[in-house]
């Protein structure tokens, strides 16, 4: 029963389902299918693909989602970064909008979809982790600037490609000469009109009178608004003959069962692009989920997390649509329109399928300059600048993690920057840990502790030196530590005993294992005994049994302080620093 | 000056020398280009080339070496693990024995020298280190079983090839049938020959009244005699009509200045090879230099290292010859026969030089079996099996990554094995600091000192709870923190105040900096004060002016002890540990 419902999250809130929720979660889905459809329409064609792409993605993923997701409110559906990466991903395919670069989202869903099922089953999640805080902030942030970027063409009504920022720069003033007007008319207007709703339309509507919180979610319903305008202008003035692009004619329906290719080349060609989509996504999704749910006391469960998002992207690639994940801006608003449990989100997949269904014919006199300046403004919350300034500040390795990520992104490929990032933080850890930090300490007067003499006024014994290691022993640092204690032994020609102090140390590994019988030894040979204190319970354990035990010249104390009892008992601490 | 020393090890002991080290340098050298001769020839072969390039590449590589290298008494040249890393590198590029064949392992030598030098002016010498002891060990081992299996057809007189164990018995066992019995009976008597003198000519030449010494060094001179005799067996029984391969026809004179192919294409596709040697000759090189120098407590400077074997490779490449490293047998040799000074090496330089000059006649008459049988004794040293069991007992960690390693050098090829152990040791630790060890600690009765609760009989209070996190706080770990708090305050209702006991946390990055906050954050509204303790120096420094410090709900305390007498200043320990 209890594997059911870990499997099947909806068991945990379906029985007790009431009225009141019901209701709660109605208003939600309306107010977020309201700003789910023109994001939908904009992130497929962000993603190079029929803008009712992005509506399929919309409808059965949400349905999926509630019945295996954990997060009581969590909003999945097409997102701009994952977008963005599908174009990338399929760029090398085939052409944009082709049946076969379609047929290559479906694929790349249903891939991303069995990974992170897989993943799921396997207990995986804590493979996210590596993609360390600064990595992921910093290429979301580079992946909105490239994002906002390439929708600068559909604002000016001119033909630009790329998939960095300097190709698409480049393309973008080659072909500037070509603007259309009109559309340039079309696409300012609502990129001002979004930017002054988002900076101004809420003090307004208060100062109308309306609460802080109606008057919030109608300020996030400004895309909708822009989007009747522009298409009631553009198909007033039929401005698709003054070269205005549209969104053009949509299949209407509802969408239909897919086959992905089962072209084995393409699955391997795809493999690592469906992989990064994937784990992409799911640190978002699971990021949003996190913060949210901590904001109503609740929790959601990584690994879990992992087959909701995997079976609802399985969902919408065998209904014809794209990669999904959990979408910040999306989830934020249903979260304060006041979803209570994932039917919210089956809900808004119902108010879906009625636009695909009723809406389309309308949808095709949409002028893309509109869903460009929706991208642009959705995108712009995502650059987050200052991170830049505060990771320098704290940490120059993370700084250098999150620089490389950024600037890879801009000028090479959002795959590249992901993999650098990664890989940076992770050699930058281990370089770390390879030189690690150690200390001689001396006794706090007066009481048990010891802590380094360069920082602390502690007493000390020119006959034992105590060396604290600040990092466990494993293969990477094992030649450093022989030659930070003999470097230690040759300054010091008086040294009797010296003790390794361990309190951090979490891990001996075999390579190290070998360096300390070697350290032991020769300090034997050089007339110095080894001791160990404070080592942790798991460490001792292993050691027990070792040879390196039995050859040990001194003793293991179980703290810093008895060692100083024992082997400084019958000589006065005579030095103090000052 | 102290940087030309440092460049130079040459000039730390050669304006000292003197008549007396000169005399010992001189014995050992004639020792070792004795046992140095067959060596060459062998890996050579081993490696796929002439047998004379393997003399080359023992002449200048010992001068180069005795002016940049800091070893006393390490003896560079080819060695077997080089030569078959070699032969696995060439065999995709041309057939053995062919221009570009030997082309190629010249470009090798080259490339390889100029990684180490690079590396070393750069002081990359830590990078080393990743490969851990138990992968060097199982890949060495596995290294061992492969070339003896590969040496077997020169033993039958039959034609078989493979670079991995499946293969060579594979291919061995279809051609036993064509085994050439001349070829058998020579390669089976030095075989044996080897053996026996190996195991019993020591205590034999003792008992006959040779000191111990003597008698060790002569028995290392045994393959030798194997060589001298059946080559005068094979030149008098005219054996190469019956169809026993002799090593044959070996152009006379010293090696000629030599360019290495300048095509880019091959410099890429050989560039991963060249790596690993590099490498794997590295480590085996700086392992047996530091193994002798301990013993007579000197010091040998891996980056300057770097340097000695990159530019001994240099000189082998441009001097025709191939890869080398320094040898664990011939160093061995090298030191025991009482080398004092590098200059022991460029006096066996001569002697090879000499023999390449007059003795090529008499080796055209030299079977391959007995090179053959020299190699599987050679080896035989290098297969360490009990190492398996010692590792598996101590860490299964360590024995996943060694196993894994050998598996894949034997079935598969060496780079596989030793790019497979890399990865995964590497992995596998990651792993590790992914899933921290943690313990809630109490306060070991009348002292300052804390340990687990777990482990310890302890003082308790059950308002305020101590826990140890037993690693750095990197981004791998920082959910994983968050959730084991999360999971302890919802444990314990009456919770007051959480310590963070920190001496283990030697690093907190960006990524935990933020799970920190988050955590502070989530305490703070559940009631709960956040402190913390024993947090060292480096990680105090960084802490300073971040808003996590600022905001912080409790207190840092410096020390675990001054934590307890404050917060359970007025509450009696009501709880013991049993």
């Amino acid at each position: 029963m209890n594997l059911i419902k870990r499997y099947l999250p909806i068991l945990q809130w379906a029985p007790r389902y009431d009225r009141d929720q019901a209701t709660s979660d109605l208003v939600a889905a309306v107010i977020v299918t309201v700003m789910l459809i023109p994001q939908s329409l904009a992130y497929a064609l962000l993603a190079g693909l029929p803008a009712h792409v992005g509506l399929y993605a919309s409808i059965l993923p949400l349905v999926i989602y509630a019945v295996f997701g954990t997060s009581r409110t969590l909003s999945v559906g097409p997102v701009a970064v994952a977008s963005l990466m599908t174009a990338a991903a399929l760029a090398p395919i085939a052409e944009a909008g082709t049946a076969a670069y379609v047929a290559g989202a479906v694929l790349l869903a249903v891939m991303s979809g069995l990974m992170l099922t897989l993943m799921g089953v396997l207990r995986l999640g804590f493979l996210a982790n590596f993609l360390s805080h600064p990595v992921i902030s910093g290429f979301i942030t580079a992946s909105g600037i490239v994002i906002a970027a390439s929708q600068f063409k559909h604002i000016f009504g001119i033909q630009a490609s790329g998939h960095n920022l300097v190709e698409i720069a480049e393309s973008l003033l080659t072909s500037l000469a070509t603007t259309n007007f009109y559309t340039l008319a079309i696409g300012l207007g609502a990129l001002i009109f979004l930017v002054a709703a988002r900076k101004h339309l809420k003090p307004l509507l208060m100062r109308l009178g309306v609460k802080p919180r109606l008057a919030d979610i109608l300020t996030k319903t400004a895309p909708i608004l822009s989007v009747l305008v522009t298409t009631l202008v553009a198909w007033y003035f039929q401005l698709d003959q003054k070269g205005v692009r549209l969104v053009g004619e949509v299949p209407s329906g509802l969408p239909e069962f897919t086959m992905p290719p089962m072209d084995t080349g393409l699955w391997s060609q795809l493999a690592v692009s469906a992989l990064l989509i994937s784990i992409v996504g799911f640190v978002e999704s699971v990021s949003v989920g996190q913060t949210l749910a901590a904001k109503r006391r609740q929790r959601i469960d990584p690994d879990q997390e992992l087959i909701g998002l995997g079976t609802a992207n399985l969902g919408s690639g065998f209904s014809g649509g794209m990669p999904v994940t959990g979408g910040f801006s999306r989830s934020v608003v249903n979260f304060d329109a006041g979803a209570e449990t994932p039917a919210a989100g089956a809900y808004t997949a119902v108010g879906i399928a009625l636009a695909t269904l009723f809406l389309t014919p309308a949808i095709a006199w949409l002028p893309q300059a509109t869903l460009a300046a929706t991208i642009i403004v959705a995108v712009s919350t995502l650059i987050d600048l200052p991170a830049l300034s505060r990771t320098w500040r704290y940490s120059r390795t993370d700084f250098g993690a999150m620089l490389a990520t950024i600037l890879l992104t801009l000028v090479h490929s959002v795959e590249a920057g992901i993999i650098a990032g990664v890989a940076l933080s992770i050699g930058l850890f281990l370089y770390r840990t390879s030189r690690p930090h150690s200390a001689v300490v001396g006794r706090v007067p007066g009481t048990e502790h010891f802590r380094n003499v360069l920082r602390h006024d502690v007493q000390l014994c020119p006959k034992v030196t105590f060396l604290r290691v600040d990092e466990s022993l494993y293969f990477a640092n094992a030649r450093f530590l022989e030659e930070t204690v003999m470097d230690l032994v040759t300054r010091e020609p008086e040294l009797r005993d010296l003790v390794l102090v361990c309190p951090a140390v979490n891990l001996i590994d075999a390579s190290a294992l070998e360096s300390l019988e070697a350290i032991n030894e020769r300090l034997n040979d050089a007339g110095v005994r080894l001791h160990l204190s404070e080592v942790k319970g798991p460490v001792m354990d292993r050691l027990r049994g070792t040879e390196f035990l039995a050859h040990l010249g001194g003793q293991v104390f179980l703290s810093t302080f008895d060692a100083w009892t024992t082997l400084t008992n019958h000589r006065q601490p005579v030095a103090q620093t000052a």
